[in-house]
């Protein structure tokens, strides 16, 4: 097995607690050594290997860890963009139109599809990605998708409980003894996570949690979708169950962040979903002060967040959601990993998984000083993990 | 001389208004002739050329018009912005920390710094761009920044009254003097422009409108910044002399924007800085909707909006200005142009310049609808004009 040294790094992000300094563990002038894609050794520029690329003193991060997309889907959603951006609210109800179309594509098309998104994952700087479920809503097709987004990523999430499909507007409750029942049996094999949408206009609380409770049984972790669009439930029952994350959070009373900071659920924000919805963005700030645990993903989808751009997140994540950058640089990396339950991911140290960027660009400040500049010169990964 | 066709074109935007349809003259499945740089055909798929590139049934727009940088300087601002970005306002007194930086570099130096500039606004699609000096702020310097801009536009503007130099501080009207005399002597004949910051802090109504009448009878046309920090005399100003373009305006009263939708000023938006000084975004749609003519410009500069992201300004000003999609690519185009006096760029039609680039996606809706996501696929351009 052969040895490859990452050397002539100029600054170093580790987000370590035992290597660097500072709140994401930098080190000016150093080298990586990775084997097998491991990390085997992190220590100052010079370090030897059997192949050596060169940083050319530019700044090197862990790969993002985006934990929350979803990207088996076909069709776009432009038109609904533009009406939404000419002042018509975002409901989520769009979700109908991916599914129809995700229905009607073959797997060879969704694969294509799926494959140019993970590729253009890639250049931005993502390394870890989940992919959820949630437009095909019906047994064949949530299966048919998973088994797709497994072909990508071990991080794969069934959320039949994305949207009541057409078909069963009215009777969301037969709808989910379906997603508890055969949907999920025929969608377990293909997942690590279960998921929910707990929202007015999708799951209520007792609907979320019978979903959930269902997925744990199957042996699925969980998460949940949740206070997106108002108050509601959602941060509430993820903390009840212990989910690893509760995704959006946009919504939070003085209770839901108590509740969070004494517990192990992470907060996942979605900034360029609040982007791209018009809607206002969450006061992490306050999270934070409080003692919760964040990440940032791209929530990546056809409807409410069309973007991979992990950069333009931690951008807005300091801009508007007044988070530091280097609060914004853990969410979207050592963040994301926590939200998924991955310890080897997220931080540059030994051990973890050689998932590595450089930024053309000296030090990491630059993602949120040079807003929309595609500073991601490299990606560095034995694959997407 | 040989043809080259662009062909199989998705979706074509002219900005014609002889050509296509709809607000960005839209046509779809076309083909462009171009030859020796100048647009000689533009029609349905399939015309004919001695050469032939494939848009592969992609968008492609005129390239994008930035009327407004500050690319020429050394050194950056990341200290600066990390601190704003914690809480510390903009005040613009950075540009001191940015001329000591500049003044010190070599000429060799700033050309390097500048190509890759120029090199990285080529790829995000910027075709025509304007330069300012003002990072100089004595003679030697300022004609040095300007000759340096000239090497890679014709669109180069001085601005020594960009901000009044340490060694001034306390004298403003003994710098105007210089400005407007040696200064303007040595600088005027490597600029177009003459350009003048117009806020409290830097320089009022009489001394700005001291150093544009002195431009103007050295031949320079007129723009200004104003209005940026708050309410001022800026458009005002602007308006009186008849200048190209006044360029910030976030505070405007009902009687600037009046005097200004009477004048054939252009108001340029920028809003990547208002971004990035975290200041409020101005109301685009207050002022169109009065009849002002706007640009979008990205004012790249290492203070206030270091970026070079057309599209992300392109999506700021319709997330956050409330400008439709078809306001926001024409004000980065067509109206980057008429802000720059130009009727040979921003549009594609017989006798513009073939200046044209090439989305990776179906239309142009995708400029917002994928915020952060480099979507221009290909530049197609016979140099920076």
């Amino acid at each position: 097995m052969s040895a490859t040294v990452l050397d002539n790094i100029g600054q170093l992000v580790t987000n370590s607690d035992g290597i660097g300094t500072g709140p994401v563990g930098t080190i000016e002038n150093a080298s990586v050594v990775y084997e097998n894609g491991v990390i085997v050794e992190v220590g100052p520029a010079g370090l030897i290997g059997d192949e050596r690329i060169d940083a050319e003193a530019r700044c090197v991060l862990p790969g993002f860890v985006d934990s929350h997309t979803h990207l088996v889907f076909a069709g776009d959603r432009a038109d609904e963009f533009t009406s939404r951006m000419a002042g018509r609210p975002y409901d989520g109800g769009g979700i109908r139109v991916t599914t129809a179309a995700t229905r009607a594509a073959s797997t060879d098309e969704l694969v294509a599809a799926t494959a140019a998104r993970i590729e253009e994952a890639g250049r931005a700087g993502i390394t870890t990605i989940e992919i959820k479920s949630g437009y095909g809503l019906n047994v064949v097709d949530e299966a048919r998708v998973l088994e797709v987004a497994s072909g990508f990523t071990p991080e794969t999430t069934f959320m039949g409980a994305h949207l009541v499909p057409e078909e069963f507007v009215g009777r969301t409750d037969d709808y989910v003894d379906l997603v508890c029942g055969d949907m999920l049996s025929a969608a377990a094999p293909h997942a690590r996570w279960i998921d929910a949408f707990c929202e007015n206009g999708a799951f209520d609380a007792d609907q979320s949690r019978a979903v959930l409770e269902a997925g744990r049984s199957a042996g699925l972790g969980l998460r949940l979708h949740g206070n997106q669009l108002g108050h509601g439930p959602g941060v509430m029952l993820a903390v009840e169950l212990g989910c690893a994350s509760v995704d959006h959070c946009t919504y939070m009373t003085d209770s839901d962040i108590e509740a969070l900071a004494a517990s192990d659920t992470v907060a996942t924000y979605l900034p360029a979903t609040d982007f791209s919805t018009r809607q206002p963005y969450p006061d992490a700030r306050r999270a934070i002060d409080a003692g919760v645990s964040v990440a940032i993903a791209t929530n990546c989808n056809p409807g409410s967040s069309y973007t991979t751009s992990m950069s333009l997140c931690v951008a807005l994540a300091v801009r508007d959601m007044l988070m530091t950058i280097e609060e914004a640089v853990r969410a979207a990396t050592v963040g994301g990993a926590k939200a998924l339950g991955r310890n080897d991911v997220g931080r540059i140290e030994p051990g973890c998984r050689a998932d590595m960027i450089v930024l053309d660009a000296p030090s990491y400040h630059h993602l949120v000083y040079r807003p929309g500049v595609p500073l991601v010169a490299r990606t560095l990964t034995s694959a997407m993990s």
